[in-house]
């Protein structure tokens, strides 16, 4: 089972932005300790701070993964090309946020992703990609 | 570790209603399933269809419990009561629904238990509970 | 043919409240006389204040009766459970009101109802429910 | 008792258009059916696409007629000519639909007729013009 | 000096509708009296309850009349093609109101015509008409 | 016959602000010739900036004038205390614009003090006051 | 004189819960020392959690109670059915808040209940009630 | 091959009104020289100013024409009975606009027929009648 | 302990102007009742209808008063200046008002003021000014 | 005569996904039969995934190119930037949509683009390309 | 070179209210500051809490001063008429807030002055000024 | 003190584009001109079309730049991303708009931009840069 991370803008910044909201763990240090968890999976990790890019990566992801994990990050709100995107493929892709966008700003309430996505996981830090790689292992089987 | 299970309205029809959006399983197999699957846990199991019961038990709930899994049917989209119980009690609460609300009746769009809740799992049909344990259990750590 | 006639909060003062509005003659003096009109049907009748209550009325209601007439009353307006619970039933709900809420406050003029019952008859008085009897006759024949 | 049923824009149609919502029997079949059931009244039938006739066709049913059911078609949802017509005439009207207007695209969900309406009668196919001529004998009575 | 005037729907029962709004004069009695108190101008009356016949008119007074007052009744809130044949003549319009609008129903607080026209008059009973001769006297010179 | 004009913020500038929209000439020369041309009329005249000098103005018109025509300027479209001020007084108010308001900016399509006013006259420049003090002549009579 | 006081939901956390909000003071503290202030009156309580108990409630004290003082909690934002049951009856209600509902989240602006009673007393903390009491003494005279 | 022209309000002024934004050529010149250039077609034109004669007009399409350039007006952005008439019928039919709706007023933005026809063409001057009927040639291939 | 009552705009026609909504009393006759009531207190009475003069009273309450009792009337609805003098000043600032404004048009339902005052009184006629000074007196103990 | 087509994002995928909307034909087969079909013009086609690469393209078409086709997939419904970039060249730009863009979801029936494109052809399939270069070659003589 | 700070209402208060958002020096010590920082400048103060006399200060501005930094506090959000005086003037106007408006309130993010002016600086403390003399110097030249 | 510009999406065409609004000089020509006046300052310039460019350009400002001046063209009005990105770096960024956004199209009066920015200028033409210089300079003092 292959599954692929792609994170959105901002989130190279992981684990020293607002920590209060996202915690002190950057993704160098978190996707090694998940994939040492989940050492019978392949799980990659991609990171792009531009949202043609997430496009072309959930292109890419057809065919060469089972599942997709996916935090937008800000473009979640606005974007109806990453939506397009999730829809042509046919490959699993799950929502992800760290923090919990509804006890946030108002124009964090809407995601134009969710509703194409399998599922979403919400607001559990970087925990939200665990239960992601769970999410993916139940629906997978 | 102790955890509670609320269900709101019209859950005690899973199984049997709208099986494309719900699925075909009712609680009365799933839970033992869930209990059996985590032994080492204790899991109850509460539904009700009143909106002041949900209240009522999310009151009781702390102090008795580690952690709550609410899944408050159509009251997710209205309830500002059931939010407030959440917010007046310590005992961490986690929103689980069955279906994809983000992609139903534009209604179904807003939640206003997710803000006060500690995080949503959303769509995995009968596993977001089983998703939901696996959330509360890596918080509680 | 069994019907069953559901009547949600403050219709239990029904004849007594804001005349002008509802009229003046009381379920206890309405349903006796209905039944005598259709002798040849089952009518039962079931008023609760309180929504979830609703909602169960609606499940039991499945496989008993042939139909439902419901008057939401307030709820009309704002129960996503009730228009759940419709849903999840296969009886036909013939949704009634007795006075013109299309005539009345701006909030009365949305109902979640409507759209899952069968139809609606609004705006004829006590007569709404002779004309929902009619209306089951005609629809379940 | 004299009733005028007045017909709106595409309802000429009936019977051909879009047979699963609105059904197969047209209008040419109903009326006399209609007619012959309740032989002791007459009931007579208009029909326009034109909102300005229907305005005409109100006016010129008082005190010519006891009633009239009034389905304006797709006027019922922006016509406020038609509502002021309504209320400029002493004859009852009696709001009719034929599908579950609420059931349908968001811009039906809207009647500027019902408020000024006697009451409607909606979403039961043809048997809403059936139910409307016994809510016009209930109303004379 | 040429005007005409226009009037729009159900302003063929003025004198008859709700007087407590429109007053007990109606147009048969109403025109005449203008005609004589402004003898020196000609003035031309038309009345139709449809909207397309509005437009036609207003086509047909440009080179014929000097003015027009237009009272289109309810299409003032609704109609794109009156206000576009406004905008397509040269002939000056003035848009007349008998009642005031703005102290009635929140839908006949917009008017799409009143941008297009010279100027309007609102909510002075049959005197609106007069006012509206005075207005094009003044405007035309 | 006693009349007050009363104009708000800003009409101090008139003729010279804007010409394309208000005009050339200034109220110093067109209130005497108003005066002239009705010179059987008490016609007296105030301007002020501050809205609520507007207020005592219209408080001190009663039992003082017959009637007021009123330009509140920018305070039309936000002023509750203006309105407030026009119902506590039982002398008639005549809302005056010189520009036609429908034709400018969005804001400027509301107007609080239209409602409680006798009527409207809009758009024929300073010949809006001509018609308002012909419009309070007819409506006093 | 005889007064109810109906609590809605969550209130019987009262002390307990968000005390920057709500204060230290529980009810059972706070009604025993409000009964003794108000030796002359009668004062009785009623907590529930369910939207439609309140209802009950309230119909319940018609011909009991000269007063009733409601704090309906989160339902204030939401209930249809409360509202009605105000209107329904004729012993004056007056609508209490300990919070200053205002400086909260949006949706606690809007209240259904305000406008069917008596008067709102809003922001006091417990104080809220005790002039409420202060409130119906006057009201009563 | 067999097609008609629908043109609705205000059209028969084309050239002669606002040239800027509809161009000089009126459909007395326009017209002949379409048919000339697709002297291989018949294409047949019909204009008129009532809403409910272009309902009309779609019904005696159907059986009699292959398909439809509709240019509806001023109807497009408020006609829910050309829409339903569009529905009704099985010819094709593509909406037809001269000017770029898109960069006019607010309320030209809406188009309720869009979502019905075949496909749009906009802003291309009379020569969007030209791509009309190049677009019917290639869809009905 | 000195206490400030701030009346706004038309405040001032207390007991002349709609005594079905403000009753028959004037601040004339009421203000000596009230300072005769709490003769232990020093209850100054300030009256204007300019916005900014309000903010100016509160400004000048710091320091010399222990609480202001501020009935802004239609500036309520509207005034950021107001709401801005009751945040820029210690003193606490209770909200009165005459009227039930839940119960009145619209816009009167909305107030800036209410969120940054202490508390609010709303709909008690002139005892709402009796309830604020027990307000205070409650507050400031 | 040269001509860009632009094609913005998920366009890559045309002829793979969503069959039922975009149809069958990817635009590798698309393009040549379309440059074989005009062998005349030269046809250049440009696919990006990234919204600021279509700007990029549009600034390099000026100047190099008589007109631009361009679909900016889901771009069209929320790019500011893209609007700016067509106003900002001198090139016409016919906006070009595959599907029927208002028959969809309503946050695709807004376009940023419409306003500042020549005009739009929308919901033809492929061929929306074809009478987009027919439009241009009618724009261009 | 002439210039005019004008500042509106609580300004007086500056250095006194709120120092987390406004600082804590007063005008009475900027004023001076800055006129000795700009000594080859006149530099004048005009503050006012009523909404009518900045109106009244910007009409005496024109001709007197070659620019105007103008705060107008808490009226920004709301005066049509201040937005009036603006454009009624050709004396250049500059925006000034101390505070970052759009980091604060909803209400407060709206500006009906901005439009008008010539330019605005947003969000600088007291600097906000200084950087206002600058625009205008630059600006002049 | 190292400042950085940042100019996003069709900035690059500045000089050549809409000279109306924009004004004659290019970028080419400005900065240069910038850093001559400013030459005890480091001012870098980076200009790109692509949302997520500037993302990472603000990340890299962080440590190698004292403050950033930045222009996010059509981005400020949806951008989610550069928000966050700005929230997320620890160096001052000041929002410079050449034109007077708040006086063009309605989409341009929001900012996401602007409530986390230090402070913004709008308005001044190429000015606007120079005064974010002075800006950051008063804020990095």
């Amino acid at each position: 089972m292959k599954l692929l991370i792609i994170n959105g803008a901002n989130l190279n910044l992981q684990g020293k932005r607002d920590r209060g909201v996202y915690g002190c763990e950057s993704f160098d240090e978190f996707i090694p300790r998940l994939q040492q968890k989940y050492a019978d999976l392949t799980i990659d990790y991609y990171q792009t701070n531009i949202e043609g890019e997430i496009v072309s990566a959930l292109h890419s992801a057809e065919g060469k993964y089972d599942g997709v994990l996916l935090n937008a990050g800000g473009y979640t709100h606005t974007s109806v090309v990453i939506r397009d995107a999730i829809s042509a493929i046919d490959t699993p892709v799950v929502e992800i946020h760290i923090s919990n966008i509804a006890a946030r700003e108002e124009f964090r309430h809407t995601t134009l992703i969710g509703s194409v996505a399998v599922g979403s996981i919400v607001g559990f830090g970087l925990n939200s990609y665990v239960l992601g790689v769970e999410a993916l292992k139940l629906y997978l089987q």
